[in-house]
């Protein structure tokens, strides 16, 4: 089935944004808080579990592109303090209390570990740009396309790809590298409205020819 | 049908919010560009145009209590430039583009309008926090609970859900005083999406029981 | 007397920000409430009134050079409600009251009138980039240098200059176009303070010259 | 000398902001790399090292008061990646270059160390509300009033102290428990630029008895 056919059109017709000229990633919760079959937030088999396995095989895939064009990665993952004092208005607490600083949660997947020269920031909030150094580190190094991949679409994808596109950046979706721990629906829902309004949801294979199409890009 | 049936559950468990103890409604883009029949936006008919006249009404049962009660009112609308260059990286471009300031689609509905002493921002991003000086009065009002009424939820509802939430506020979404032009599907599905995660869906009834049990507010 | 002799060393070396690719225009509060003899904030004569009498012309020459190379120019203005709602904690507040929004202490200068090409804001607050879409339109616009004139370099410029190298932008002041109503000595401190760490406190010609090197700028 | 004439007063009348409600406290760099005598920072003497280690005193006496009556204390550091991509634009890059992550001058002085029920962050920019959650734990915690001690008047401190004003806080700077490196001069500059637009500057004593007059309060 084509990605076309999946996207939910909205009543309106709309321009691709298309990539810009300086591309960099942000990949979202990929902590074994969400990829692991063993997480307290996967007790009883969460519907969507099998997409972030999916979406981290897709992941290194489009890592291993990037990497050979100079291309940088930013990695996030959410933890909280153990006092809960950072946890804010979270309403799933049950959950939010287990995902605490230094524990395995709080651990980026072995299958995707962040590199020596990768940036890094965690977070207590959905957007990736929300109490981290993420939008000046964007700004400064003159980033104009934020390629987003992780999880959950209907969650932290959502919030960093509608704050990417305020901000004013190409906001790109490869939608092999995104999973939903709760199913198809709300995965899909959340694509059609933000492809619909903010952001060019795309394949990884977009996402690959573009990379090739630049030159090997300089350091930040 | 009760609201907690048309609210599709996450699969984790969630504690609601609850309201806090200084709320300020916020009126998301009851302008005529989404909520009159004639205009460009509702050619051949939006599939959830009814849900906004439906909206409109709610709200004005709303404020009547709110104006009560002195609980502040704040309204905004989108509206840009005629020459663009405010448009940032909208894809509905051919819509945005007749959007402009001083036009009339960028006045708020007669139904609804804003009383002199209600607030009013002009901004050109789906949250209602975005490149105006709404998260400063409402800190500097000690608000702590924002109740959102208006359009279109899966769109500027959604956003500006998303960040009273990672800002910390209380997020109170009256589901009688939101409405969708995409119809009922988009809608339910980022009802569910927030209800999971950071705001409290409701009932318009709730809210005004809740405006009831507090005393008469003093003005910012 | 030499630039680099006004300005007080910090006993740190420095290196130079330099300009970037793409520079943006703001010109912040030549508005009469600060530029007119008549205004209630000069009713004794302020120590530094001149000051700013000279940073308009040498604006006018700075915006001449600037559009010749269609290099896009902001303005932003404080103004308030007559209500107050908005005023914040400002301690001025007998100045403060009087500067409301469309009174003829929120225009412009006419010496300096905006052309209708020119972004313009309204704000609450000394930073240009507070509770305003400038952040924004500068990511939208690609701008990666941020040339700041108007006044008080003790208030509203300062406040400027420190949100905007936090942001990720290369910081320019050109002296000549800069004033501060309460005199020199704050003028100085703060113009030390920055280019000891933030930002090139520079001289006019050094922008015309930058001006001069870079090809006819793409619009918004 | 009393502290209002230490105070430059500028040329307009102002009203005190006063103390609000609910009082956190933000403690601003004291961290070895401006603190410690062999800092690398501080290699032929700063003019100021002194007033660092008289406020790091002030701070002790402070914090004592503060616990007592259980007022949440938050400290931040700066430090920067060993491979400089976090840097942005700052001027002092030979010192820069020396404050990595997981140094010695990363580490806050052991006078002062922070007890585990404070809060914490690290930071790439001069403001505390930069890059970090800590604008979001002060609006989740209701505070509406942030004391600021630490270090440098006019570099950090200043930083705070204007986003601090402008997000919409009761700002005081207890004048003892702050310092600058640079010397008498631009401390005094700074804090009558605030004291006569955005913040109180006060006494050591004023705060005492401030918090003395609070219940206990309530944690984060």
């Amino acid at each position: 089935m084509l990605l076309s056919e999946r996207l939910v059109k909205k009543p309106w017709a709309v321009e691709p944004i298309a990539f810009g000229k300086r591309p960099i990633i942000i990949n979202i919760d990929n902590q074994k808080f969400f990829t692991s079959r063993q997480s307290p937030f996967n007790p009883a088999g969460m519907p969507g579990f099998d997409s972030l396995t999916r979406a981290v095989q897709a992941q290194k895939v489009l890592f291993e592109h990037a990497r050979a064009r100079n291309i940088q990665i930013a990695h996030t993952v959410v933890a909280f303090r153990k006092d809960g004092k950072d946890r804010g208005l979270w309403k799933p607490l049950d959950m939010i209390r287990l995902c605490t600083e230094g524990s395995v949660w709080a651990q980026i997947d072995a299958e995707i570990a962040p590199h020596e020269e990768d940036l890094f920031f965690v977070r207590k909030k959905p957007s990736a740009f929300f109490g981290t150094p993420f939008l000046e580190l964007m700004i400064a190094g003159r980033y104009d396309t934020l390629v987003i991949t992780g999880s959950n679409t209907s969650g932290c994808i959502r919030a960093t790809t509608n704050e990417s596109f305020m901000h004013g950046f190409h906001t790109i979706l490869p939608v092999e590298c995104i999973g939903d721990l709760t199913g198809e629906e709300a995965h899909w829902a959340n694509l059609s409205d933000v492809n619909g309004r903010y952001a060019d949801v795309v394949t990884l294979e977009d996402v690959l020819k573009y990379f090739s199409s630049l030159p090997k890009q300089e350091s930040l």
